[in-house]
């Protein structure tokens, strides 16, 4: 609510800003040069309230059809250019290079013939799956299935784990009688009573089996039931974190000592964590982070009681932290079991280490399996990611906006407080901007942001 | 098992009958005349064994990377046409029509730009649904949300469900403190024990959701984590249909007694069930049919015990029963309070009466909330359904198909019975070619399908 408040108050001082400027002209940062003056626009040019006129019928026409109370507005995205429109895609809207292989009549086929990957692959799929989602598999996994989407893959990776789980217990037996009549009908020890332990504030989807690991907001969870599973504190960290080092120490101790008590009482009451699953920045509950330290220990835990330990990267995988992936600022060799991502990565999916494949065919399986139009453009993308040196750029604007943050925060201190980088959690504003969000960008941000702030003393 | 080698006994049959034809020419049927000369090829033509070798070299290299075991071949979709290769795609390969979509620079943008439409749809997203998905909609529906994949629809279709169930028990009021903070972690009042009633051999999906209604095959259950939901037996009937009324009218009200005591059974243990799950014909469980006479009774069980009443059309909707919806073969102005699809529709979701509709925003959501290029290829497959009269092409093929299917019953009695359509359950062929499979298409399979009875005989 707060957030989509000051969105709102964004964008009208946008309009304000815009006002005092000559009619056509745009507001533009003196700050940091561009470098794609061909391709973008110079900045926002706001020329009606938002939502306008044209979006407000819009939004009337389709909410004859559907629920539209989380509608922002419509867009243009012929139109669109850059990354104004902040969302889930990796280098902006429109980019030339992704334009480009759209315009290439060999990649037709890839949007027209959609392909059960499971059963009948295009015959370039493992290159074009080589050259993409392998070329920057995280480290000490080689393997990697494809998913329509992220709580496609949270829930396939749940599987994985769960599967890998029971073939331990039974020694790597070939299932009982018992096993294959009772999972026919929900009942154990075919469908085991084991559990995935999950952290208050996690967001890891919607679906049922990834909707009991989320724990971000009561909207999401209402109503639909779920499963008995363990939930463990994430570490609520005190800011600025070099003034609490030693407090901040002692919540993550504590959150790790209750990791291992709940792994313990579930597998006292039947119900054994399988997996561990925990996004490395948390994100919908409120852009909350833990130090490399803790992380470390976590997957230490779980190797510890056997669980196996699933790094949900869909919201922070694909560059957005200035590493490819998040858990990468860990410094680890043997950072997860299982990788999971989505957004920025296209394609939804995960990656795993070998004993986490599934011992048959149709374990882990459905009609489509992804789709390899996604994966062309992931190719293409992560050309461009390279060219373009993003992730330096990703780097260096992230810099530079936590510096602006914390010059408005010494002077805005009622407003502004614990400015990290992050609408999410109760009071915290997120930014999950694409990878062409340059520091001219972070300038543009700041001096309208400052605006608003300016405006609330 | 069974039908996988019946297929490989298929794919060898083809082989043999092409070495007796001239080298490069292929095997057609004088049964029936082809209407598409300029697009389709004239037929299979088998030129290696089934996989080939460049296939096993592909698998092999796959298999370094993923799970292969359900891979049954490499395409090169470029190269396809029509409808040999039987999949879940509804015009066939390459289809011209798809083609010409994927060339109109105006449509690059939907391919391009993938928006998040619950929250920034494109400007023609209304316009686009009104034309695609509203416009086939079934009896008594005008609202449908989208989804990327069958699972996902499903899985909000259940969701719905338990909403809407949940509203009416708390007669609409709003949610009690003790539900939104029971929710948070996982427990009841928030997360209520409700359930969904599903029928044994039916498939709805594989995340866990889903899984729980799905009772067709152990490999898809094994080792996952449940939930205690009633099963109800699905009608067997016995062939020939008009041969065995009263038995099978027996056997209908048996199942129907059978789902009432188990509504009561289930609200008795606190655990009501909000909604009943069931396709109009059972696919992976064994094409297993029940006849309107069951479906319109089962539909007034669900509504005198106030559950809701979900007809899965993933795997029949799209027109490949003739009808549009497989539904409407039960002559019911108000058949179903939700419809989900996929598959022949290219875009997941669901339709529902609009008392189903959440009671607000980001309670049925996700990222993406589908794909819009599918929606721009779905109004074109409607398009060609209308303009090629594919619907009564469907009709056509699918009588020549049982009459064809019948005298090879009357032919192998030993090998073949209880013909009605249809690998799938543990010993029946499952048939759902494209709809673009016409009579001349149904003659060349009963030549091949006679020579590989005639080998078994």
């Amino acid at each position: 609510m707060a957030s989509s408040l000051l969105s709102r108050q964004l964008a009208l001082s946008l309009q304000q800003n815009l006002r005092l400027t000559a009619p056509g002209c745009r507001y533009v940062s003196k700050a940091a040069a561009k470098t794609q003056m061909e391709f973008e626009y110079d900045g926002p040019s706001m020329k009606t309230e938002v939502p306008g006129p044209r979006s407000k019928e819009l939004t009337k026409q389709l909410g004859e059809m559907q629920n539209v109370g989380a509608i922002n507005f419509f867009c243009n995205y012929e139109e669109s250019r850059g990354n104004y429109l902040i969302s889930s895609i990796p280098i902006g809207y429109n980019h030339p290079s992704l334009i480009k292989v759209m315009s290439n009549p060999n990649n037709m086929s890839a949007f027209v013939n959609r392909p059960a990957l499971g059963i009948m692959p295009p015959e370039n799929f493992p290159e074009k799956l080589a050259e993409s989602l392998l070329s920057v598999a995280p480290s000490g996994m080689s393997r990697v299935q494809t998913m329509a989407c992220g709580s496609c893959s949270n829930e396939n990776a749940y599987k994985a784990m769960f599967i890998w789980y029971r073939n331990k217990e039974r020694g790597h037996n070939i299932p009982s009688d018992e096993d294959v009549s009772s999972c026919m009908i929900n009942q154990s020890p075919g469908c085991p009573d084991l559990s995935i332990l999950s952290f208050m504030g996690g967001f890891h989807g919607r679906t049922m089996g990834c909707l009991a690991t989320t724990h971000s907001k009561a909207i999401h969870k209402l109503d639909v039931p779920s499963f008995d599973w363990p939930i463990a504190p994430f570490p609520k960290l005190k800011y600025p974190l070099e003034e609490f080092t030693r407090e901040n120490a002692q919540e993550e101790a504590r959150c790790l000592e209750e990791v291992e008590d709940l792994i313990v009482q579930w597998r006292q009451k039947g119900r054994p964590v399988a997996g561990i699953v925990i996004e490395p920045i948390q994100a919908e509950g409120g852009d909350n982070h833990a130090t490399p330290d803790f992380f470390k220990k976590l997957r230490n835990i779980a190797r510890k009681h056997g669980s196996a330990f699933h790094v949900d990267e869909v919201q922070t995988g694909g560059g957005a932290t200035g590493k490819f992936w998040a858990h990468e600022h860990w410094g680890m060799d043997d950072p997860a079991d299982i990788v999971s991502f989505s957004k920025k990565m296209l394609t939804g999916g995960f990656y795993h280490k070998d004993e986490l494949q599934a011992d048959k065919a149709y374990r882990i399986f459905n009609t489509w399996m992804g789709d390899p139009s996604k994966n062309l453009f992931l190719a293409e993308v992560l050309n461009v990611i390279r060219r373009e040196n993003l992730l330096e750029e990703v780097t260096r604007s992230g810099k530079t906006l936590l510096q602006g943050l914390y010059q408005l925060q010494d002077q805005y201190p009622n407003l502004l407080s614990s400015v990290l980088l992050g609408g999410c959690g109760d009071r915290s504003i997120r930014f999950r901007p694409a990878l062409v969000f340059k520091e001219y960008h972070v300038h543009m941000f700041l001096n309208v942001f400052n605006d608003v702030l300016a405006e609330h003393t």
